[in-house]
């Protein structure tokens, strides 16, 4: 059993709770253990995988109503409902997934997974390593968004889901979505790709690699081995600074300049003088973002998930990023976000322009909105009302 | 005398030599003392302040043929010219600057200062504190643009220059050549203002205040006191993270397209499987870039100079940003470059949509180019003509 990862000493929510293989009402946690070795792409290999994951609704007899949600950076397999252990956070897609929404839990039976490498349930850096029981910390391989697809694969398989009705999924969940109608054309009926690339830019990976230098510069990261440091002790500093980078890339200038302007945060500059460390609002905003997800997320799993991501290719190993496209038979669906500035709207039209299924059904939609790359998470009726005009088309 | 500041142990270029206050071929390069106390508008003061500046050309009999050129975060005095003491690198506006260049150093008496608080002769951070002759250190004052614009006024009366032909700027420049035509307007004959704002945005805020946090976690930087700390011991892991930060807002994803794609450095992810240590080029190209700028430039200076651009408000203490450009009287051109992200379009034409100075020779001009907010140090024929086209209209 992986334990949900959480450094910060505060009680879990009381909402919620945490049941394993226990019913949730509607909701279900679940681990699913595979005991032989998995081999990665990158080259090594773990010697089990744990994979938690959360349903919600029913499977139907012929298995046909299953959807796929796949979840980003720092989500976690709980897309819908209060926190709890296992999700430090309420659900990220709600208005997306639930009873009547465009993935209607009354519907489908839905289920999200906390990817390979993550840190609430499945294995990832901060599970016991079978040598010694400590936390794998640097030790833990390179895992590439293909490795995480095919953990799902072997998760669908001891479901019983042959074929997926849907895979959806925004940002790095989007780059799974790709790789599942990729790697296995069959098991897609359908295929949701909102505010993600088919292979990650140039400038996509230098903000993930400039906060991963960020975070390996803080003396307290002690070359990954800072699971034993105590709530104080960590390498929060620079997991923090790493955070805040994404953090603007997620935003909009516009949406800054509408939340903070220039407003000051500690001081005032007329009546107090000003130091090298008065604060602006927008800083103190940036605090409490670094500061909330060093408290819930592990530091490691950041790093080998951001990598993951840089690595993030669908034309490897393929014949180049067309070829690729050219096996995605499902019918698809891109989304974007006209202000996202991380995953620019050209990265979706590249997608949806290079299908070869010639499929009538297969529809490119932009949504307006100020909030940049954020917007696939906060947008959800627009988005949401996308998915569901999508979903009934390809019925 | 201030020394230039370089932690690197490597000996200056032998081109171009120090000469202070000795004339060297065109190009002279001098110190100016003021040694009455010089206040602050952050509410600090310092006991005496040098200027670092170099001229080009001669100063005419009527004193009316000078002009300005003001110097962004990590520039220095050395507009044009090649490397040498006080100037570690070529100039930064070669072909702008110049006989026959749009600024003709034949026809204008072309003046740049090291601004206040930078590390290039002029006074800073890293400049003997008079009490005990160690560097100020984090005992330096915070600094504003109208304190640097206020040292230039000094220098200017010095130079017998009353009225300024021209005032020019791009960046932190612009915002200098901004505050110039609203504090001394009958001394500022024609204003141009590059690729900048009349007030911080939110989001550049974010930008400058992360690299802040980066460079003041590194161990090293030992509470701004790393002078003595010799050439490995600085803070330079931190100050090139901060670098890194700010070269990619410098840049665009389309220019990372172009230039490094998805190479990779030191491996080949399919012979020699990958690691989480693994560089793309773009990851090469961050380190070069942070190496680059920490062996010449003041990590202090970095912190103080980036404060003063987040505290840049053309409106404070004048009734707000419009009250602010009223004052100008000086026909003004500003310039945008169409791909920048950090200081966009938006804000220059916002400049010149509340000008009330009615002058017809106003101008706006937008550069299309790929190179983002450096284009205005890489577009020089583009910007070139632009500024020819103004002081021509202006005479």
């Amino acid at each position: 059993m992986n334990e949900p990862y959480r450094h910060d000493p505060a009680p879990y929510p009381a909402s919620g709770g945490w049941t394993p293989d226990q019913p949730a009402g509607h909701r279900q946690f679940h681990q699913f253990a595979q005991t032989r070795p998995f081999s990665l792409e990158g080259g090594g290999s773990l010697r089990d995988v744990t994979i938690a994951y959360e349903t919600w609704g029913t499977l139907n007899e012929d298995a046909s109503n299953a959807i796929l949600v796949c979840h980003a950076w720092t989500g976690d397999s709980h897309v819908a409902g209060s926190a709890g252990k296992g999700h430090a956070t309420p659900g990220w897609w709600e208005g997306v997934v639930g009873p009547g929404n465009a993935i209607d839990t009354n519907k489908y039976f839905v289920v999200c997974s906390n990817v390979l490498g993550g840190c609430q349930g499945s294995t990832g850096p901060a599970s016991p390593h079978p040598d010694d029981g400590e936390p794998y910390g640097l030790r833990f391989p390179v895992v590439t968004i293909r490795d995480m697809v095919r953990a799902q694969a072997s998760l669908a398989d001891a479901l019983g889901v042959n074929i997926w009705r849907a895979v959806v999924g925004g940002s790095m969940g989007g780059m799974q979505a790709l790789e599942w109608a990729i790697t296995f054309p069959t098991r897609v009926r359908a295929l949701i790709a909102v505010a993600t690339c088919a292979e990650a830019s140039a400038q996509q990976i230098a903000w993930g690699s400039i906060g991963r230098r960020a975070l390996l510069m803080d003396p307290a990261y002690q070359n990954g081995d800072y699971y034993n440091a105590g709530p104080d002790g960590g390498p929060w500093n620079g997991f923090s600074v790493a955070r805040m980078i994404a953090q603007v890339t997620f935003r909009t200038d516009s949406k800054f300049n509408e939340k903070f302007g220039r407003q000051l945060k500690d001081q005032n500059f007329n009546s107090d003088g000003i130091d090298l460390f008065s604060r602006f609002e927008v800083e103190g905003y940036l605090d409490h973002h670094g500061d909330r997800l060093v408290r819930r997320f592990d530091a490691n799993s950041y790093l080998y998930i951001g990598k993951a991501m840089d690595l993030h290719d669908i034309g490897r190993g393929r014949g180049g990023l067309e070829a690729a496209l050219a096996r995605i038979k499902a019918p698809t669906l891109t989304v974007s976000i006209d202000s996202d500035i991380l995953y620019p709207a050209y990265q979706q039209e590249l997608i949806q322009s290079h299908l070869t299924n010639n499929d009538p059904r297969n529809a490119h939609k932009e949504i307006q909105s100020v909030e940049g790359h954020d917007g696939f998470l906060i947008e959800v009726v627009a988005v949401g009302r996308h998915i569901s005009e999508f979903l009934t088309a390809t019925q």
